[in-house]
């Protein structure tokens, strides 16, 4: 038995960046399977020694280096380096003789596509790999994992879905967002599902409101040229926020087997009521630019591109009906932070007065970035006073936690996972066809002539109709997760 | 208008130690009533200067003194020193004499009576101040506060209320057990009523068990005389631990007015089950001695004296039914330490697996002494293991969120409380009577004649009995309040 991961795309730089140091660090902590071998695909006219060399030669920069050269002598073996043009069916064809020669004498020879290009190439790659057969079956299982994005609406989504399915299978099919490997995201799972106090609370019964905030102090740096074609709503609302959504209000799944995990996640999109025309969807959102945006190199003029987007969503499950979920993303904000903060709804009848009434509600803040962790903010008694009260937080932070532990890589657990064909870190197809559901009533609605995304200051929390969009159920935007860096 | 707080046995040890610099911290918060004048009582033959001068002289080791010299030559000018024997009458009358001087210009004057003297001399007390009509409210309130201990057992408990009922009605009784005006208590009030995501799973159908722990690391040094007649059951199981255990367990009351309050702690001991026998009441406590005690000077030779004591109860509410509730308490213990702890159940179904199976439950750590604070026990994500979780804390830390602030004495908010008429932290005749009544047939047992103490070592955590008395159901003891002294 034998397995090959073929990276196609094996010197760009995702592939030098990430997925050879995962695949090394992986190497090291003896996770691999002993009989993996690494094919890296690419057009350059390298030779095994020199891509071999290059890649160590990043290797420093990127891996988490725990174990050294000696140990890259032995990986080094594992790796191999076929020339080729992946839309180029003769190239594929030589690789397919090549994979063919080396698994000659084995019962079963599983292989693991990944395909690190960008997504203008899915289609003739796919058709490439189907033309070879190398989607097929036989001997072992053929994988192919594919990078987001999945698409840019949900036609042009579907469309990728029926190319990826003339060739695979879905169950075939590993489509990665890093970011679902990251530990914060697997913590926020733990904690929901491995607790059991918090499941009773965890309803629209107790629950005010829940926000999703992923915030970026940075702007667009050098990126116009992907960013403005792209938006918040894309380039973060329909796969982080909608994916961070899913985690928090998925009604728990009968395993954690990928089956069961990932019905629950499209079960709640699913959920999530749809607008109906985009004039509703306008009204249901925020849209934003910050200053100076429209003025970076590379934006169209007059570019209408948010690069802020806030959400009010509602879950028609019993669990969260009437309940608001509120979501929020930016760039060029005021701090980098991803948070999630649920609000508990205030006693009926008070026994202690809060020196702030608008913080007497209990509030659990899961906080995934910067310093990862849990706060709970409950009211305390102030001292020396009878009976006021004043709210502060009960805190676990993971790096005091664990500060000797290193934390791996996302790609390291989903190519782990791939290889031992666990999917539940993977989205379906119809994860993907649910969130751009949810949110092309909104991409229609701000790309109509004469919309316009409000302006807001660089720094700022985002535009103040973000601050109008929450009011207008009693409530405002919560930032829990400050003040430890 | 006037108030006079007369300080009986004002040449003692807790009116030297506790009261005068409690009233004088009062008055320098500005927390006295600007017409109260204070007037110490005692049989030491002192005039008013030297009686001023050694409560000053033994302030500086016991006030929290945020003023200084000037504020005690105007807080001086409050107190007065009438020398006398209480269980004299004419003494007394001589008292009442003075007092009706100062007081005869006033529409209405109030008084506060502070027996801080011997329980011996209660009833003695009370007959001098019934004879001289100064308990009768004529042109203004008239209050007695008395320390514990009130009674013995529920029959002496009784005596003690009919002595007390002939002169005084229950509203004019101001029992003191200190341990509720400490803040750590107040905190847990508010902790429990002033938070809404708690009491949804305060209840047996999420909480598994309840323990209440007062460990002292001290032996009983040189209080032989006093503890040797006494043992745990009185010293701390009859007061503090069912105080505890009525505010972790009694029903959220109506308002934080001493009615409600006191109603629902009542009504809780009412509920907790009474054993109907010493045998039955044997079988669901374990008894305790540390080695050494029996060798103490002034302990009776072969003294069954426990010196440690625990308890499993039941509470027969609706919310309570079915769940255990372990007291335990003890001297020349392994450390110094009150909690609460409530163990939640584990999940039916479990989506990950734990590191330790036994303390996957979350834990609630309501810690009180020495590091008074909240453990929030929880499962996290091991990071680097894909769904294992291990046990960790969020906590919450009074000192350090409120390190300028001085933690006021029990004795200032009693006091402050008291002359406000606030009788909310003041023990009801029937609760003390309902509290009697659950430690009675465990006093019975241990008293009979063959009964004797588990002896466990000094620096433990009692008898080996005491853990198989939680075993009987599953449990083990827990203490989620160390680490952080």
């Amino acid at each position: 038995m034998s397995t090959t991961l073929v990276v196609f795309g094996a010197t760009g730089d995702l592939a030098r960046r990430k997925l050879v140091p995962a695949l090394f660090t992986l190497h090291c902590k003896g996770r691999l399977p002993d009989d993996l071998r690494i094919i890296g695909f690419a057009r350059s006219e390298l030779t095994q020694a020199t891509y071999c060399g290059s890649v160590w030669a990043s290797m420093k920069d990127y891996a988490d280096l725990i174990c050294q050269e000696d140990a890259w002598s032995v990986f080094m073996q594992r790796i191999w380096f076929v020339q080729g043009d992946l839309s180029n069916r003769e190239d594929v064809a030589r690789l397919e003789a090549v994979l063919s020669d080396v698994e000659r004498d084995e019962t079963e020879a599983n292989r693991l596509y990944y395909l690190s290009i960008g997504p203008a190439l899915y289609e003739p790659a796919i058709a490439s790999l189907s033309a070879a057969g190398m989607n097929r079956e036989a001997n072992g299982w053929r994988r192919i994992v594919i990078e987001k994005p999945f698409g840019s609406d949900r036609a042009s989504a579907q469309e990728l879905d029926g190319v990826l399915h003339a060739a695979f299978d879905e169950s075939q099919i590993y489509r990665i967002d890093h970011y679902l490997g990251k530990e914060t995201v697997q913590n926020l799972l733990a904690f929901r599902f491995a607790n059991t106090m918090f499941e009773p609370v965890w309803s629209r019964e107790y629950v005010e409101q829940v926000q999703v905030t992923v915030a970026e102090e940075v702007d667009i740096g050098a990126r116009a040229g992907y960013y403005d074609g792209s938006g918040a709503l894309r380039d973060m609302v329909q796969n982080h926020l909608l994916q961070l959504l899913t985690l928090v209000a998925m009604e728990p799944p009968s395993s954690m087997e990928a089956g069961a995990l990932r019905n629950e996640k499209v079960g709640l999109l699913r959920a999530v009521r749809r607008w109906d025309s985009a004039g509703e969807a306008a009204q249901n959102a925020v849209a934003g630019q910050y200053e100076g945006y429209a003025a970076t190199a590379g934006v169209a003029t007059g570019s209408a591109t948010p690069t802020y987007a806030a959400l009010r969503l509602f879950i028609d499950t019993e669990r969260w009906r009437g309940v608001p979920f509120y979501l929020r993303t930016g760039k060029a904000m005021a701090e980098k932070v991803t948070e999630i903060v649920v609000q508990f709804q205030k006693s009926a009848h008070t026994l202690f007065a809060s020196e702030d009434g608008d913080e007497q509600a209990n509030m659990l803040g899961l906080c995934l970035q910067p310093d990862e962790g849990v706060h709970l903010r409950f009211q305390v008694k102030v001292p020396d006073r009878s009976s006021v009260t004043a709210p502060y937080d009960m805190e676990f932070h993971y790096q005091a936690t664990f500060p000797d532990q290193s934390i791996p890589e996302a790609y390291e657990r989903l190519l782990e996972d791939a290889l031992r064909g666990d999917a539940s870190l993977f989205i379906r197809s119809d994860q993907i066809a649910e969130s751009w559901a949810i949110v092309d009533p909104l991409l229609e609605a701000w790309s109509a002539h004469g919309a316009s995304p409000r302006p807001y200051h660089r720094g700022s929390w985002g535009p103040a109709a973000a601050d109008s969009l929450v009011a207008e159920l009693g409530h405002r935007w919560l930032h829990t997760c400050s003040g430890h860096g």
